[in-house]
């Protein structure tokens, strides 16, 4: 049961609501990765390279299997930003192994449900520029 | 000025501020592009294979050097797909050229702003497995 009623709309609690997101997905922790995901609004979930994957049943089908595989990452996000957006929010990190330069780049969308931030989306990609390079003034889409 | 106060929360008014941004981006029309943008709220872009931009001037200056480029693509979205999330909206869709398979796939963050829905975020990124493709049962992050 959930006693908090209250959503605490803070940059904190919603990188918190991030980090048992990466927790869940490094301790191959199923159960956690499936109560992190928003229940009452439709969810998506792009893997890197993929086609987006849409509600909750496509979304976690794919999470059990990742979580199965032996050869899935072990990641840790860094450079994490957070925007507000009313009683939803924008999350950019990057991700990485421990100890290597991050690879991946994400994009994670949170919702309040019962008082709590659950991911409604997640976005993951290959990130190509590493991202301590100076930015080019003329950006391309490669 | 405008004289839409009651925003329009449906899907199709979600998918209209998508396709002007599109339409803008085809179009090299930077004051389209910027007009598309949320201000109210902090916006972020991350363009296909970087590190996320922050905030309004970062992505309006990426966008200004895009649609300036000649080597720019000209893309068209398609299976598209709209959740709302109250007062923010995710999208997310394919991109490719015209007459050609998705190259791309993008997840495009909307809010609404003076009863208009506006682009908060989006990511572009490489789409490596044809989405007409059967899905595999177990996904891995490749």
């Amino acid at each position: 049961m959930e006693w908090v009623t209250e959503p605490r709309v803070t940059a904190e609690a919603i990188k918190a609501a991030n980090e048992s997101f990466y927790r869940a997905f490094r301790e191959r922790d199923f159960l956690a990765m499936k109560r992190i995901w928003a229940t009452q609004v439709p969810v998506a979930c792009i893997h890197p390279g993929m086609a987006p994957l849409l509600g909750h049943g496509e979304v976690m089908a794919s999470w059990r299997g990742i979580l199965a595989h032996p050869g899935a990452p072990i990641l840790f996000c860094s450079a994490v930003n957070v925007h507000v957006l009313g009683t939803s929010a924008l999350l950019t990190c990057l991700e990485g192994e421990k100890n290597d330069l991050p690879r991946l780049v994400a994009t994670n969308v949170f919702t309040i449900e019962n008082g709590q931030w659950r991911l409604s989306h997640h976005h993951g990609a290959a990130l190509l520029t590493p991202p301590d390079k100076p930015k080019p003034k003329d950006h391309t889409l490669n």
